[in-house]
């Protein structure tokens, strides 16, 4: 029996997917081989590489002026790799902190470079919100701004995407992308890990303004080189082949399910109805300004942790699943990407309503 | 129906693993969840984690000294990954030259350091053997001395492994890795992708000696520095979940084959049939030195050259895929790793002298 499955990644996936894997493992389309078998360089690869960059850019609407990279690594791997990308001859980035993961990159920033703090969306509460572009104070010349668009851990979503002109803007998507249209030109690289949104782990997309990629520092690994990577179409080095070919079956399901328009509606709808049960009582309790209210994780919290572990049993007992928060923070997580349907939200919701009828 | 597959990686995986994935691709031993949607924190994945990392040190008899690792990247990405996390305050490594991979190797090198070259298998017919140990001339004070065991391009293993003291020498096994015992001990890394002989592309196996943790460059990208992978027990970053339960399906085969002294036989018993095949004719050359031919990738042209479509167009007829040689060196390949079953050379073989025989 499948369950629901709110994990905050790896996370749920669309089970026509998982089938569609499943039914062509030992033999992709009459090709005698499965996709884990075949030559990154051979014609069958190289038609469903092409096929996941096409169905990705038209998705997302990427601009002609972008290119889609695949790399390895995930989102912390970026960490480093996109200071060793964009500084070039600069000595300083930005960072606009909303959460763990921003401040992670902001962290590891320091090994490449003297990073300035722009903005911080930390408050008495935890990080609680996103900080508007009027509150972010930009240093003089930096290489790039940075920014996490979405926070898994702390579920503080950004859905004002600012023009900086010419600085350009960098963003870790990895948690909300796919989950609604975003205009990517505002941007000079988003990046991100596919477990969320795009597929299984182990491969990250980078999708990059191509004027950008002549800033490389000489210590970046070529492996890791945007424009080497680029120049070499993702086969500079092999890529994970396999997974790129999930992310390709999830593009397929996400057109299939009408595109990013759609799935934002869906999303729109599946975070309404766990947000007002949040609301509805004082049972359970979500701090994020509502504005900056992720629509994909949404972590709330017990007013009696004491029945914390009640309420996970409980939980499990029916099916749903991965609820526990992240432990830097405790509490309750309930991750709604696209594969979690509507019928999950609404279980998780009934069961949170009768568990707060319960007597403990 | 499945073919014989001689891709040099990806590569064939035994047919058993890919039927037990599929099997498990919906639901992962009643889970509810396929291995792709699992937490990599969660218990199941850990289980799945732990056999792996097990199962592998028990195959190899990997010393208590050191540490197994799965990183991300391959081993294009380990050529930078390695020098900044062996050169600590060294200012030169030493580099054994014996094909393509280990060239790439001490190219990347000279992002982080002044590489010395100690020894060069190149002759006038191009890589055609792995230098042994006299001839090796090593600089006053290496971090570390590398080489590649096997050439996947030229064709060129090393079964000689020298004991270096106190240096610590470091290889590239991406494409030999489990095809015979090795003496993990004589190494202070061993690193390999796992396209070829582990599994499915997108995860990177490092095994390194304990005690070289403590010399990453301060730039070592944290993802990618082997002391805090170690110390997450490689959860730092999301792994490649799906990938380690491949290669931990592919590490339960090995056993069921019986480890890897009875896989070497096996491997020794289908190499020797291709080279035996190929050295009874004139029809056929493979200019690699007897003692370094590779067991695993055997490169080999046609005396006329001019009949290599024929050839490859004869063979694809039959089943019998990715002949084709590197285009840096032309020709043909077989690339003859684990699971290629010794049918699938005898297949070969008998169309070679089929071929012979034709009229051109």
């Amino acid at each position: 029996m499948r369950v629901f499955n709110f994990s905050a990644g790896p996370a749920a996936l669309p089970e026509e997917v998982l089938r569609q894997a499943a039914d062509e493992m030992l033999d992709w389309r009459g090709s005698g081989m499965s996709v884990m078998e075949m030559s990154h360089r051979g014609k069958e690869f190289m038609s469903i590489h092409e096929e996941a960059l096409t169905d990705l850019r038209e998705l997302l609407e990427v601009p002609a002026s972008h290119r889609i990279l695949f790399l390895q690594g995930g989102g912390l791997g970026e960490n480093a790799i996109v200071p060793m990308n964009l500084l070039g001859a600069k000595k300083t980035a930005d960072f606009v902190l909303t959460g763990s993961w921003s401040q992670k990159t902001f962290k590891e920033a320091h090994k490449y470079c003297a990073p300035h703090l722009a903005a911080s969306g930390q408050t008495a509460d935890g990080f609680t919100r996103s900080p508007a572009r009027a509150e972010w104070r930009l240093s003089d010349d930096p290489a790039y701004v940075h920014l996490c668009t979405n926070e898994t851990i702390h579920g503080v979503e950004t859905f004002d995407i600012p023009d900086l002109g010419d600085i350009p803007l960098v963003a870790d998507v990895s948690s909300h992308i796919l989950s609604r249209p975003l205009d990517v030109a505002k941007f000079g690289a988003i990046y991100g890990g596919a477990q969320k949104n795009i597929g299984m782990a182990g491969v990250t997309v980078v999708i990059v303004r191509e004027d950008l990629l002549d800033r490389a520092l000489p210590i970046c690994p070529s492996a890791f080189e945007w424009k080497t990577v680029a120049e070499h179409n993702s086969m500079y080095n092999t890529p994970p082949t396999y997974a790129i070919y999930i992310a390709g079956l999830v593009f397929k399901w996400l057109k299939k399910q009408g595109g990013l328009q759609a799935i934002e509606a869906h999303n729109i709808e599946k975070s309404k109805l766990l947000y007002n049960a949040i609301d509805a009582s004082d049972f359970y309790i979500n701090k994020v300004e509502r504005a900056s209210r992720s629509r994909m994780n949404v972590p709330f919290f017990l007013a009696d942790e004491s029945r914390n572990e009640d309420f996970l049993a409980g939980a499990k007992a029916r099916g749903l699943l991965q609820l526990k928060g992240h432990k830097s923070v405790g509490g309750m997580r309930a991750s709604i990407y696209n594969a979690v349907p509507l019928e999950g939200v609404k279980a998780l919701v009934e069961y949170m309503k009768e568990f707060e009828q319960r007597k403990a």
